[in-house]
């Protein structure tokens, strides 16, 4: 879904390969911290030689860990499905809500999106696009559960599906933000029930 | 209003000194970034001795980057005022919402508090205190503002000020995220404006 920006075109064994280094060094980071991992861990955990490494990720750990964001930036996705796919029908907002609230409740302070924006630098620009592309996508798919929703009868159809979407993605990314802050999932919560309220009023909490 | 964690009182010329040095690093790491700012360019910009800087942080750069983040975030009240302390009559959320909006939409993604973090890293405790401290004083004088509102009469008696508080900041929190994800400021206005259409239609755009 996220092309990994590969300059060349890998084999099907390959691309398997590659694809169980950033598997690998993203449970390493998601467990250790993105400042507490290296290229070493990573090979020790991986068993991959130096020159694997190198031949994957030419330019590095900088370009290693951005594989590993466009990684975690699917896994946020992943783990959202199949509800987020199926917004529109009633009773299909709760559980998609039910699914994001669990998704951040067990995973704490830690977002691995997080840990690898604050160690390449917010300004860097490859992750900034990772986090671009990541919050567009999840944006359009909200939007687009809104539009079922209408089609079905189950929302205003003055409603605008991107304007409500906006409303919907930003009370989670801000739920989150107010939850590493204070450790308290309240907010997010509140967050969320109200940007839902507007939609589905019978499924809001 | 946010201790400055000082262990030992400060006369009054001390406080001034101490309180010039933080406000010029402040102004430095906002135009250059953390990460670009030393002790030294700090002791240039503010014409401080190498001595001087150590009798007010005897802890080094940490503990001067801890300083301002304080700083910092009191300024991002004191940049609300004086719209965020009279929250409650006609007019005054959208006059607050704009003051809002115009801030980040100046600021453009150069957030100092969020830089600040990136920095020291998420997980330090002196900058996590202070982010969370500046999430509670926001998030108390929305909630006064709410129960202003419904005290005049102007919000539904059933709203929990608490509740609104939580989606109206997590609307600003999310939406900055998302402006410095995607560089569009869209998604902070419609979901500052979703959130706040629940509490003062009339106001809301």
């Amino acid at each position: 879904m996220y092309p990994p920006g590969m300059t060349r075109a890998l084999t099907a064994k390959g691309a398997a390969t590659r694809q169980r280094i950033v598997a690998g060094a993203a449970q390493l980071i998601r467990a250790q911290g993105a400042d507490q991992v290296g290229l070493d861990d990573i090979r020790a955990a991986t068993a991959t030689s130096k020159s694997q490494l190198f031949h994957y990720f030419p330019d590095g750990r900088a370009e290693l860990l951005r594989a590993v964001a466009v990684h975690e930036a699917a896994e946020v996705l992943a783990d959202q499905q199949p509800f987020l796919d199926e917004l529109g029908p009633e009773g299909s907002w709760k559980a998609w809500r039910d699914v994001v609230v669990r998704r951040y409740r067990e995973q704490g302070i830690h977002c691995p999106l997080t840990a690898l924006t604050a160690q390449l630098g917010p300004s860097d620009p490859g992750i900034r696009a990772v986090v671009a592309r990541l919050i567009d996508e999840w944006h359009a798919r909200i939007a687009a559960g809104v539009g079922r929703a209408q089609t079905l009868g189950l929302a205003e159809p003055s409603l605008r599906p991107e304007k409500v979407a906006s409303a919907t993605l930003a009370a989670i990314q801000g739920g989150v933000v107010m939850m590493q802050a204070t450790g308290s999932i309240e907010h997010l919560e509140a967050a969320l029930d109200t940007a839902l309220a507007v939609l589905a009023p019978r499924d809001a909490a």
